[in-house]
């Protein structure tokens, strides 16, 4: 019987130590909205994901035929076929497609962790397959949230200590991780009115203050896919399960 | 009436962000044991304390006559009076006297806060005598975790959501930062058994592997002394209250 495998948290790019987590399953939680966004292309049928940096690489890819979802503090930039909404990618926009993401934050986040044994994506959306997918695995696992400009944020963090809860309750997980025990206590404060809580963080006046926040309470919601995004050769696909 | 000065909290060195904090007040929190032990200092008399950063800087002191507070991962270095416990920092040593203490962790936190209005020592030693005084100035502040080795630590973030408690409660202080939400429900998951809290921590492990963990009921003690120590010139003195 595995017991102890080790689960830690990080709560900012800024806090990321490449060398403690060579091999280990790394899961990148951003989840107002880049992260929830991509769990809901491949479950809307996307093919890939393309993430880029800068405007100019995603506006190359264009040119050259791809859908390409990109915003620049909350607008859609001119050349795009759509936002980073989770909304903007339905059945009939990305079924089947290959779609570039603009996402400054989640390159960055992509580049940290290359030493890493693999890099999934989680949310609230995937939760129970994410988890599950884990459970199977016998590597140590990191939750790396995303935070926002290399800030701590509070509802990355909660979805960490959700994910952490499920893991460290088959047993197979333990942690002696001062954040892990920091966003399971978060958690805890959070679950009874997951909502309510996240009306306290600072993603949601922001959202609110550029009208982008109708799809917050979408998600935070358990379980719309079972789809688990990997980067594969820096590019995001659906795993193979 | 002012309403709504800002409060952040900042949980690692390597979070920290200068230029956000000009002209504010920080409060460097590092409970096991650094902050602890210089409010213990001046509270037994101590003139004044030299925080250096290196051995060679603490030797070169203690050969001109100061009294040396000096440890390397837990061994008090053979130069050296004594320790950095709050416990050796008695009347009968410190009275009257200015001690060079030797700490890696604070000098560096002091370099990168120099920028800001005041650095003042936390801790829940004096936590009623720190919350008093802020109230009383009309300056926004920030609240420094020192974490370990640029990782967040819990303990120093309960106590940063102790401080922010009592200085929200004040109606004078607001905060919009997301670190600060999550310190206030730490300590909220804390403070109905602090001890217990303290147990699940990394450094609390660290402390009892070394044997130095007796000093830890001590440092969870509120309001053992009214002192502010504060930094003037890279040298930490008493508040003039």
């Amino acid at each position: 019987m595995i017991l102890g495998r080790d689960l830690e948290t990080c709560f900012s790019p800024a806090l990321y130590e490449p060398e403690r987590h060579v091999g280990s399953i790394v899961v990148v939680i951003d989840i107002l909205r880049a992260t929830s966004a991509i769990c809901t292309a491949f479950e809307n049928g996307a093919e890939a994901i393309i993430p880029v940096e800068t405007v100019t690489e995603a506006k190359e890819y264009k040119t050259k035929g791809y859908l390409v979802a990109a915003e620049r503090d909350g607008y859609v930039l001119d050349f795009a076929d759509f936002g980073n909404s989770p909304f903007n990618f339905t059945p009939d926009k990305v079924s089947g497609q290959t779609i570039v993401y603009s996402t400054t934050n989640g390159t960055g986040i992509i580049k940290i962790a290359s030493q890493a044994g693999s890099i999934i994506i989680g949310s609230f959306l995937n939760i129970s397959a994410l988890t599950g997918w884990i459970s199977k695995q016998e590597r140590p696992v990191v939750l790396f949230c995303a935070g926002w400009k290399n800030r701590f944020n509070l509802e990355d963090t909660v979805c960490a200590g959700a994910i952490a809860e499920r893991l460290m309750a088959t047993s197979l997980y333990s942690t002696k991780c001062d954040s892990t025990n920091a966003a399971l206590d978060l958690w805890s404060a959070a679950k009874n009115d997951l909502s309510a809580y996240i009306e306290k963080t600072a993603q949601r006046s922001r959202l609110r203050d550029k009208n982008l926040d109708d799809c917050i309470p979408f998600c935070l919601t358990m379980d719309y896919t079972s789809k688990i995004p990997v980067i594969r050769d820096g590019i995001l696909i659906s795993m193979d399960l």
